[in-house]
């Protein structure tokens, strides 16, 4: 069905049909001229934004439309996350091919109400408006946090711990997995399903984040959107401080190394490099690993020390079976 | 000059530098994974969004780009006016065509620094990616209202005055005046110019929407961003009520009556259908009239009672030169 057949208001209603009314924080949802929304008392209001394009960051060849909805969220969660907060409410504009199918929209958007009851987040709004170019996804995402708590990029302080929780690299194996459109059976299923998972539905890493920030001891916070190099280079310009990374401690899945082995490519090239993993980077007061460990244990979740903070020259230094080498960030750069 | 010579990052810096750094009401602005915004105790936070798509929304030979940055805000600080709030946040993602010159988007964000200037209005965040498509700009503006006291389009009852505050048809006379490319002396420049700045520089009503909450009598409030009929309609539904909408007490501005005559038009189909102006219109109690547009008038500010509200099917009703007409809403289905 096209949606000029039912309209924009019809396609509304299709849409906001899929999605829940909230909690009590939503004083006012979808359908005025704005939302209106209560936050606790004593808390700030931290607000992230991320803009999608069809051909640039998705491609309906290599995310189906349930995902991309579940992973345009993620994406702002985790940066909710990275700053130690809890997501709340959301507000979501498309720019819409004309021809598009109002069943992608749907399908977009059964993602989207699988992600916010997952993470008790409410949409609260929105815009809908038509393009002559490729498909649009503005997602902006509001939490709260206590006030003067929220963990920034900038507290690293030398003598600090570097971690990184779960597992990195998995979302850029699991791109290379799905462009390569391997033979059957090469790849077997139980090394490509988690791969899959980590590239189409990751999974933002708020319980971590809170975790960090109840801590008390974590002095700085990112999340791994670009690469494991891109997002060490953030904290260390943003603390004015040197990082230095041991390789050979990045917690890598086990699927990733096989299938690193079956493809023949670096594992560690997906974790410094590729980014999309929504994991969280950070740093924590020296002699703190053994008590942030158990934390995370406690609760089911990992927390892997992956080098340390020292005074040198603002930057990131790899080292890696005995050699140092200085880890650019190779950020992405969209005009590059 | 092209982005990709100065880079994503180049473009960050050029933007973020013509934008100031707000009040103490940012606690962490742009730069790190999400921002970190406080508002007054016993207050809600207000939310809405909207997206500008080249072609669609706005084209380049209607508005200069620093209008454009202008207007992108003053959409959205609108809404936030007919909530009877207070802008304070926003955050701001474009979707650039990779040959787009970086002295458009520096025009753009002047015009933006303009309006954030003059409504006390920070930019605290925001994303920047590239597209195959058109230009595209997305901006979620939160603002501030005491808990309890946000006028929503769903309050009016039978009894009520309906009103509308300043002028409207200016911004859809401006834009045919623009497109129109009248030879020079046709339209006097004090009529061209009034028009002129309705279409490319509305000037959202903060402070009238302040004026209604605090007069305690407004019952319901919308912006007129698709046209008095599909305003009125919208209270209506929500509402539950019928709007009687008096054609010839429309306030219309001497300008906009000039060129009608100059063009042949009539005037108010501009103000019934033409939209964009961001003037409020809403409804108020019984007797209310004369307390305010004192309190109007006080403040330098216009309010017309422009008809009632009574207890028939829901839907809006135009009387004009003694005759019914039911108003449909003719709003703006980009779909359709």
């Amino acid at each position: 069905m096209k949606i000029r057949e039912i309209g924009e208001f019809g396609l509304i209603d299709k849409i906001t049909g899929r999605l829940g009314r909230g909690d009590d924080s939503v004083v006012v949802g979808i359908g005025d001229d704005a939302a209106v929304t209560a936050y606790a008392q004593g808390h700030h209001v931290v607000t992230t934004t991320d803009m999608l394009v069809e051909g640039v960051h998705f491609r309906s060849d290599t995310i189906d439309d349930r995902s991309l909805g579940y992973k345009s969220l993620a994406v702002s969660i985790s940066d909710i996350a990275a700053m130690g907060a809890l997501p709340k409410h959301a507000v979501i504009s498309l720019a819409i091919p004309v021809e598009m199918d109002v069943e992608r929209l749907e399908d977009l958007y059964t993602g989207v109400a699988d992600i916010c009851e997952e993470f008790q987040t409410t949409v609260v709004g929105g815009d809908i408006v038509k393009t002559s170019g490729p498909f649009v996804i503005s997602v902006t995402l509001l939490g709260q946090v206590e006030a003067g708590r929220a963990l920034l990029r900038s507290g690293a302080k030398p003598g600090d711990l570097l971690f990184v929780t779960g597992t990195v690299g998995g979302s850029a194996a699991g791109l290379q997995y799905i462009q390569q459109q391997h033979s059957e059976g090469v790849v077997p299923t139980e090394v490509a399903d988690p791969l899959l998972q980590a590239h189409q539905r990751p999974r933002p890493q708020v319980e971590a984040g809170r975790l960090l920030l109840e801590s008390g001891v974590c002095t700085s916070l990112n999340d791994v959107s670009d690469g494991l190099a891109s997002e060490c280079n953030e904290i260390a310009k943003m603390s004015g401080v040197t990082l230095v990374l041991l390789a050979e401690q990045i917690p890598l899945h086990a699927s990733v190394r096989r299938y690193a082995e079956i493809s023949g490519q670096q594992a560690i090239d997906w974790a410094l490099f590729g980014g999309e993993d929504y994991q969280l980077v950070g740093t924590m007061q020296p002699d703190s690993a053994e008590q942030m460990q158990a934390l995370f244990e406690k609760n089911g979740l990992t927390c892997t020390v992956i080098g340390r903070v020292t005074d040198g020259a603002v930057g990131v230094t790899l080292q890696r079976g005995g050699q140092t080498y200085e880890l650019k960030p190779r950020g992405y750069n969209h005009f590059g």
